[in-house]
């Protein structure tokens, strides 16, 4: 482990991880991104996530949590090069600190981690009954955050995102998801990638749509299930409905039709954990 | 009709509107509060709202929608006062417009209505058997705006909110309800008069709660229910967990405890709903 101190602000290094927390360009370019926070740090390792860099406030972030943090490190890395994983570690002041923080939280510490590709050919189905979760082009890292979260606690085999607006690796969708963007088993892709994905390793596919729909309660979710849900604006694209093993809907009652689509989707994937009795 | 036109953004009642836009000090002083949009301004009118002024931009919105506008409101006030309704229109510069409007968008519209108490006496319950949704010390406005939605399209008989942290005019509930904080019926309360009045008419309370609960789809939702969520930092207050019926829980089974409330209460209200066979 090596540490060294940055106390400037304009330090080109620190003003390239203020690129790379501001910059979706910049997070491609560089296939890392920027982590904030305990538990998101945390998470990340779990999820297997490669930790470069280390940046700590050691007024917020003592020696005893950066040690506790490096071990995890050194356990999490692959046995092929847990010797050589030098995490480099940076102590920072204040005024770096503040330029880096994304959030009002005071955890002080920040890592910068390597990107996964999220290819759908990545994606390993240790289940032989899927469930799946897949959003069109999901538009609000809020939204994006809400869904993750569910997808988490309904342990899903996977999510999906369609044609994606903005990288995963976006500091509010991180922060939104309180960290269920290392957590969960994601991929991206076209639409018509994905669906011949779905299609080659025979998973129905059930379209939140109004078109040609019947309510999503009276459908079988114990098979091999894709759920799939496009934005609140437009919906999903013409392709998601002509390869629809069947359009469902949430019958709505009110004055406007109207939900927003991470309540849709939670609504959607808990009745299909509710058919397969929570297991 | 009277109509006038105020060019400058300085004119002292738009300087209220303003305050009455920005402050929940102000809009609880006056009892009054601002709505910008025309599907916001038309549910509020269909949700029994008494609108006092009508602002329009006319660059932005034509003669002919202020007509259409100024008819329903005449045709949504009470009979007895028909005729004395007077409805202030006033033509407003594109600077006044930009000054009191709150969102991207350009539909050239604002309106200040009179506040409903929402007290719980108010209450009016049609159904014999009714569901209601009551969120304890609901925080951010986004998850509020998304509550309301789902308690919309779920044609809830009551939202209830307890020991609320902002007023139910905020322009950010307004927005993120995309109006249905108007088309609900919403009562506010300390929790322990909403405990006292739901128990005064024999509504069973299902807690949403980690502490001795079964799982939510086990229980039965079908007779009189109120379904009760609190915060994601701090759940419900103690009193909740002492009066509940039950306390219920969503299955968790990922890396985290944790979901969105509005995906809860989503989640929740639809199993409900699914028992009782959407009627």
């Amino acid at each position: 482990m090596t540490t060294k101190l940055i106390s400037s602000a304009n330090n080109p290094f620190i003003r390239q991880l203020v690129q790379l927390k501001d910059k979706s360009r910049e997070r491609k370019k560089t296939g890392s991104f920027l982590i904030e926070g305990v538990r998101e740090v945390s998470l990340a390792l779990k999820g297997g996530y490669e930790l470069v860099t280390v940046l700590f406030y050691p007024d917020l972030f003592s020696e005893e949590q950066l040690n506790d943090l490096t071990v995890n490190v050194r356990l999490s890395a692959p046995d092929s090069y847990r010797d050589e994983t030098q995490l480099n570690c940076i102590e920072i002041s204040k005024e770096v600190y503040q330029k880096l923080a994304y959030r009002d939280t005071t955890e002080g510490v920040l890592a910068v981690a390597k990107s996964k590709t999220n290819s759908l050919g990545d994606l390993v189905f240790e289940n032989k009954n899927p469930l799946i979760l897949v959003a069109e082009a999901p538009e609000k890292p809020g939204n994006i955050g809400a869904i993750l979260r569910t997808a988490d606690a309904a342990n899903v085999d996977a999510v999906v995102i369609a044609n994606p607006k903005t990288d995963l690796y976006n500091p509010n969708i991180i922060r939104s998801s309180v960290g269920c963007v290392f957590t969960n088993q994601i991929a991206t892709g076209s639409t018509s990638e994905i669906i011949d994905f779905l299609k080659s390793i025979s998973i129905e596919i059930y379209c939140a749509a109004l078109q040609a729909s019947v309510d999503y309660h009276t459908q079988d979710f114990t098979k091999p299930t894709a759920i799939v849900v496009g934005t609140e604006a437009t919906g999903l694209s013409d392709a998601w409905l002509e390869n629809s093993t069947q359009n469902i809907i949430i019958p709505m009652q009110g004055e406007i039709d109207s939900m927003n689509v991470s309540v849709a989707a939670g609504i959607l994937i808990f009745e299909a954990k509710r058919q397969r009795g929570f297991k």
